[in-house]
């Protein structure tokens, strides 16, 4: 505290054990006190020195202050007759508005939203929070303890070396061109779709692209076919377009055409996972992906594919795409650098199909800046030496052994509690529950004991009769995956877990 | 080509100078005989042995081909009785599609655009072409030259050496907290800003930030205050949400609120350069300031104040910044990594209004996935370390000198073509043009001299009487500010050019 000229007492604190420099205290608090008109319009400021000796600090520091506080025009300084607070204070700002602390909540009704948010914000489907770390049995990580860390340090200090414009200026939003060309070669060779590099854009992250293209596609209201159960970050991003979701249910060829035919006749989109449906791990069959493709043709309507794991199958081929079928160029195809790498990559990309690729461009050069040069240059180098194509070999047989482990340990510990099946390509495997079963108590008691699970329901939008979790195996190493196992076994027998509430001891 | 089953030929070719195995080439061929129809539903497949001759190819390749698609469903094998067209293609699929070829360009009409961006898209602002590098006299790129790439490699490096988990695993969408942490406090030493770090949100650059938040609070339609000439990366992004851009006019003071409240009086967001306004330079008034928040309070509209270049004040004092006033909680004010660092880091942040703080921390965890962890990290430790404060520091003092030189030379050799003046702050000057000179033709004129000059006209919503051009220094080495400028200098007086072309021998 300080005097005032006029011998008031002025609440200007500093405190030494801040990280913030004395004059900037000073800037601050006086800057405060005059918004807050503890200082008045006009009102002569302390000398340098009266205030100096006040706070116990160096005159210089004063100094400084005030004539930060004279560049912002805060205070003035008239010569013989000192520095007194701008008059500007009096015309412009509101007479009484509380010091700032009382203010930290807004009172009354929180602040209005786009109406298009507000709305999808109703809809939002809840996601674990945030960063969330390889753990029995969160699914849609990889195998952090896999990866080459070591070589990706290499490549990444190789291109900080690099010429210095490369490096620092800005790319194309569009993607760095290496890249684009890396991504429509490895699609030519490992999943059967043939693009040009031209088609590719580079997003950081499918959620992005989901996000893109129905903001750049849809309209409020205007209707997408969305699986039920459906991936949770894509439901999320459409729906922040204003669009209307249309749950279409699975049957064991995926997504139920004719279903979504019945239901909504003039989809403009159809959100689809066609080689691992998400969550529940269907192959969509040949006839079901030429019956989609047709209703969209008809329909003038969109399709995306979420190839969010189809790289990872466990047996000799790799599953199909919708793309490799797509005549008519009404796919979008999204794939992501999140599970084939790593998740803090922020890497993904989107094949547009070739009627759009003009207007992409186009709205991307406009409004976006695009991903960082250096992950973005550091994967195609990783794919341009041929790491990228070992890894996938290697992390395959190392998924593939640890869904044998993860199987078998819930065949010996969960058997009559929860029904798990191996799948052929992915990162988890779903627990079939009973039709009764609570589904939310059970992830309720999981958690208790340690051990995540997703509820299938949180991936509806409509209810279902199968009741079920997502485990996922592939960030977990044996030992982990049989720990889990051991701990979720004793959830499902204990008091509050499944057999407690829902089904008894069937 | 080989021959069919039945006699017929098959247009089957293998290109051995892909990059592309040739069991690929044979799966994707096949494919698209099969979707296009000649090969017909239900035909018999030559054999594996007449393909693999036909086609010089070993058996084992047409096997692993035949593998694939049969996998996808599309080929049948009947055991016995040989290969099949799955006759899935006779029920779905259209007759009659061309082969790919022919309709690389799409025929009709151009795909419809949701009705906010086809709106938005006619008024986009034309960007410059992506990639852009140092160049005389191209804006808004920090000098590449003096960035010190060899410690940031040092800190690369030892970030990838950190913890795995740390590493690899997905961070809070929102930002690492320790870039955030380290964001605040910066602002609150060096910008006059004070927030706690759950107010600032990264995202991957200013332009995203403009995006998001007039997305996330614009309904289509809303009037939004722009300043004219104004800046294009923000015009494109706020443009894209559906809100309506009101021209507001710039005086020696900035925007002109009351011609502002003239013209909109129900205005929702503001959108403002009041450091160093994009592109004239202007510093807004204290008085102006005051006059704007107050505004903004009357309305309950929101602010955006955009420092895009607030770090680089040559005077000994910062200028302030709006949000150092903003009592009521108005303003988002929005820093980038791109000028103060390098562009290619595609890093950017938020302050958000502490009303907002809960709704943003709940829409950025349901809808976006954030910028990559390595990039946000090795910023916080530069930052951290000092490096960033020091950074800042040793570059003022090289974009003054570059300033000096470039204002030497302009008087030297411009005199009489281009009224130069020095500014305080920032990365560019304006070079100001005779009322009744072309902008345009003396951009064509510079441009065919090699020189990248940007009329003041591009920056408008409305036509300005002013004329002049936007010339970035900060990027050029003293050398190559003189060169450009003998460049310039003869373009102007060049036939084509603005003497020529507008003022004649003025």
């Amino acid at each position: 505290m300080v005097k005032h000229a006029g011998g008031a007492i002025l609440p200007l604190y500093i405190d030494r054990s801040l990280n913030k420099p004395i004059s900037v205290q000073i800037c601050m608090g006086l800057r405060d006190l005059i918004l807050t008109k503890r200082l008045k319009p006009g009102a002569r400021m302390p000398s340098t020195r009266t205030l100096a000796v006040d706070l116990d600090v160096s005159r210089t520091t004063v100094v400084g202050a005030f004539e930060q506080l004279i560049s912002e025009g805060i205070l003035e300084s008239r010569t013989g007759a000192g520095t007194f607070v701008s008059e500007a204070f009096a015309e412009n700002y509101p007479e009484k508005i509380p010091p700032r602390k009382q203010r930290r909540r807004a009172p009354g009704a929180p602040p209005r939203l786009a109406s298009v948010l507000s709305n999808a914000e109703l809809h939002f489907s809840r996601r674990r929070p945030y960063p969330y770390k390889p753990k029995a049995f969160v699914s849609g990580l990889p195998a952090f303890d896999q990866f080459p860390l070591a070589l990706w340090n290499r490549l990444s200090s190789k291109h900080w070396r690099a010429s210095r414009n490369e490096v620092l200026s800005y790319d194309s939003p569009q993607g760095y061109t290496p890249l684009r060309q890396a991504i429509a070669d490895y699609l030519g060779q490992f999943r059967g779709v043939s693009c040009s590099y031209e088609q590719i854009f580079v997003v950081s992250g499918a959620q992005q692209a989901f996000g893109l293209i129905s903001g750049m596609l849809l309209n409020p209201g205007e209707e997408v076919w969305f699986e039920n159960p459906g991936a949770i970050g894509a439901r999320n991003s459409i729906l922040s377009s204003g669009a209307r979701l249309i749950p279409v249910p699975i049957d064991q060829d995926g997504i139920m055409v004719e279903e979504g035919l019945h239901r909504a006749p003039n989809f403009r989109l159809a959100f689809v996972t066609p080689s691992h449906q998400q969550p529940l791990g269907i192959t969509m069959g040949l006839r079901r992906r030429l019956e989609l493709l047709r209703a969209a043709d008809a329909a003038k309507a969109w399709i995306i594919e979420d190839d969010y794991d189809g790289d990872f199958q466990y047996s000799s081929q790799p599953p199909p795409t919708l793309k490799s079928l797509d005549r008519s160029d009404r796919v979008f195809y999204v794939g992501t650098f999140s599970k084939s790498l790593f998740p803090s990559l922020r890497l993904g990309y989107i094949i547009v199909p070739r009627p759009l690729v003009e207007i992409f461009d186009h709205i991307f050069t406009a409004m976006l800046q695009g991903s960082p040069t250096s992950t973005q240059a550091v994967v195609a180098e990783f794919i341009r030496e041929g790491h990228f194509a070992s890894h996938l070999r290697r992390m395959r047989s190392i998924y593939q052994e640890r869904q044998t482990v993860f199987y078998e340990a819930a065949k010996a510990k969960l058997a009559g509690l929860l029904d798990v099946y191996p799948m052929d390509t992915g990162f988890h495997s779903i627990g079939h529950l009973p039709d009764d079963a609570d589904e939310y108590a059970v992830e309720q008691a999981a958690f208790d004991a340690g051990v995540a699970v997703a509820p299938i329901g949180h991936y509806c939008l409509e209810p279902l009769e199968t009741k079920g979790l997502v485990l996922g195996f592939s960030s977990l190493t044996p030992s982990e995956i049989k720990a889990g196992m051991d701990d979720l076994a004793s959830a499902l027998c204990g008091p509050a877990g499944f057999r407690g509430t829902a089904a008894g001891n069937s």
